[in-house]
């Protein structure tokens, strides 16, 4: 199997100097790639993020290891000795495994507008389009088949994959990731109603992305009707997202895949939304929301907490009898309630009957 | 910032020539752009829709403003007067942005089988393909990128945005607008179960869309297995949307984002399906049918009315104490029989020793 | 209307030796497509699935019909008689409408690396892009659009549809069928919190897909971080599925459009997973396995059976009313709770009085 191309290889004093912490053992070893302790042999680093993976730590056969000081004891192999070893480890992987580069220019067929400026450190694919007034920065990536329209600005470094696709006027930031097939700027479902159907309504806002933004592959982001729909810094979007006119995503949030987010939306800060969550349209969340997974979202939610509304996994058989009872609630509570009311009026009787008793 | 080209400027008396209704206050003012009451400035119109709004109206800087006649008397800037504010404002919209046209004409590297008809009128973008026996209609925008395949159809004036992609055979109205990504035709997925795994049964019905219709960004919808999948007249559909073989959408029926539509599945005319809504193969809605978004249908819905299913939002915790309940519903039923039949039991005991004491 | 090519015409008899089951009445009729028992007419042969459809048989006027032995005498006319009436009319339909082929080679402005390898009877279609490394199998057909990376290799005869994206270092197996705008291989979504935001984590692995699969139309599937993503021989995907990286889905295994499958999931073989379904990641599913559309999976689920967890459907007024009761459910249970206790002190104090009566 060919493999992608690496950094490398570093000793493991190497990587510490550039990665932070210190060595314990022989810190000349050479590493070439990271692997997980179980798979990890010659030239590989692993680490170990708790100790339920003690076990695998003494099996492993990595070249050497990364974990915490508390665990350090736990292995006599080379080791990297850090407070956040995932953190550490995405650092090490980062540098062993740098993004890859394609050489600066345009391909042939690329179709960059006259009136486009691409900056010449930019590399730009085969039969990728630039439209008009479009400015594209210094050492982005342009894969093949990729679109961009009119007056679009691309900022420093973001690379655009395979057939994604930015409509007119879209602006995206510096170090962002935009994967294959997505769509930035497509117009917002917006219509008003008249007899004989829909007056569509011109979308006139635009998409605007801020840095170290990363969007998934085929995730879709309508431009605004009036207002634009804006991507804080450093909000990471999933696969599959999709993203609705004018709404707001705050920095830092994070989307899993599959998310819809109906129109008018605004996300705070540092906010975390479960795969296949789904927000209903002009609502708003705080800083610091986490949305469950699967979960509908139909109103505000201004404080910071989990989240969650999600039916209740079960066997299809049993599913069916409760799914009944699900749709009796109003009349499971109305007979509970009059079973209560029963209950004081035979206590009262009985307290009554005691009292002519006595 | 480089701005989207615009029609314009007009008077506003010349705004209510094209789009109806009556002017009062000075009907010289120039129109340049739309915009929210809150933004408006020079130059630009913007709408109240209701009386919440009413402050924003006190203090907007528009330089005109379109209304409802009851609501004329509220502000002293020049105004146009009309009974249906949002869809006058729609058409002011579209007047002031129409869409943007490229030139008629084929892009070098089009690549335009010799036996497809294009109209001469029509634009064909850079690296778009049109397959042998396919029309393309008079004044058609085919963005960059997009594939059409052998024998479809593709009425006047409809847009396909870039990337978008029609499997061979499809067949489009006119004044259709097909967004970024979408892709019609695709196989639906039939297959039947033999011991070793699937057979695949053959999709040889096509995609059918009508006039007017719009259909969002990477939205799916497959070829039909032996009828057709049909999109009716001025249907709506967002981005996101998978739709199945043989599936009939009717005229005029709106579909929001990430919905999905199971195959064979018939939605009748003037029916709204919120985002992410879920509908299961074979069921058929009659016209007029409103999903909430969210909801999973997975039987007929022949009456109009407005539907819904979705697990209510709850804090996490609170969340975990209800879902366990969920499950023991039936039991909870149960309990709640039991509790009745031995209060009738305890009743009938008290007027039998009443009865006795007499 | 034109037509796509098929192949035939065909006598039933002919059709019998290629497809099995014998022919009662008249053999030599001429059969050119498959068709529905209503709609079929002259040269077409429809089939009978179950008796649910004996009056549509009554009426036909195929010129054949497919069905089981104990429905052979419910028609005079001509017929295949065969135990599995769909598999053999899915045989037939395949007879008839064999996948469209393209002419080996490739397009004048498929842009094929120098360092890739495409053999002589693959078809690549116009602007197609083929990096580095690739190896693309014997009588492959690659249409436009399509990018595979660099070091990527595509078994033999397997279909990429227009503009599908493969990141580099995708494996895929033979007679594969990956349909329009499918993206495999983009990168998980893996990143260690930082202070000041994100840190992304390189994601290293690879997608690997096996023999026979299909992948439908938008379906995205990330590659491993470490590990690979892995899809076995046979298993079907349709439309806008999301899989997230080191996912593994087993052989045979079918899943519907639009269902999610976070990171780390292990999905067993022959596993059905409806439509919209979502399943959290670190989780793992055992063999035969069938999940409800719709339902969200938060749990392994070892055993095989039939799984579910839907809201049910029911009108807007009469949720809403319900959807309030699910919230108040730990309460309501208290409420229970508390009449028995208090029907139980009841129904002592009556047995006590009683005793005290004696």
């Amino acid at each position: 199997m060919p493999a992608a191309p690496t950094a490398g290889p570093f000793t493991l004093n190497e990587i510490a100097q550039v990665c932070g912490g210190h060595v314990e053992g022989e810190g000349g070893v050479l590493i070439r790639q990271v692997n997980t302790l179980e798979r990890a042999g010659d030239g590989e680093i692993a680490f170990l993020a708790n100790t339920k993976y003690r076990k695998q730590l003494e099996q492993t056969r990595a070249a050497a290891v990364v974990l915490a000081p508390e665990h350090a004891p736990l292995t006599a192999a080379p080791r990297l000795v850090i407070d956040q070893p995932y953190v550490a480890y995405a650092r090490i992987a980062s540098l062993l495994n740098p993004a890859a580069t394609l050489p600066a220019g345009a391909a042939p067929d690329a179709r960059i507008d006259s009136e486009a400026r691409v900056a010449a450190s930019a590399s730009v694919g085969f039969h990728a389009v630039i439209g008009a007034g479009a400015l594209v920065g210094e050492s982005c990536v342009i894969h093949p088949g990729v679109v961009i329209g009119a007056r679009c600005s691309v900022g420093a470094r973001t690379v655009l994959h395979p057939n994604a696709v930015l409509y007119p006027d879209t602006v995206i930031g510096a170090d962002c990731v935009i994967h294959a097939g997505a769509v930035l700027g497509s117009d917002g479902f917006g219509m008003a109603e008249i007899g004989s159907g829909w007056l569509k309504i011109p979308q006139i806002g635009r998409v605007v992305v801020g840095d170290r933004v990363d969007i998934g592959a085929n995730t879709t982001i309508d431009r605004g009707a009036l207002d634009d729909t804006v991507i804080e810094d450093d909000a990471k979007l999933d696969n599959q997202i999709q993203i609705g006119h004018n709404v707001r995503i705050g920095a830092r949030t994070a989307i899993a895949g599959c998310v819809g987010i109906a129109g008018s939306v605004r996300i705070g800060k540092n906010c975390k939304i479960g795969g296949a969550a789904m927000i209903s349209g002009h609502i708003e969340f705080g800083d610091g929301v986490t949305i469950a997974g699967g979960t509908v979202v139909a109103k505000s939610l201004p404080e910071p907490g989990v989240y969650a509304g999600v039916y209740p996994l079960d066997t299809m058989d049993h599913w069916r009898r409760t799914a009944v009872r699900v749709r009796q609630l109003d009349e499971l509570a109305a007979r509970i309630e009059a079973a209560e009311k029963r209950l004081r009026e035979l206590a009262a009787d009985s307290a009554g009957s005691a009292e002519k008793k006595q």
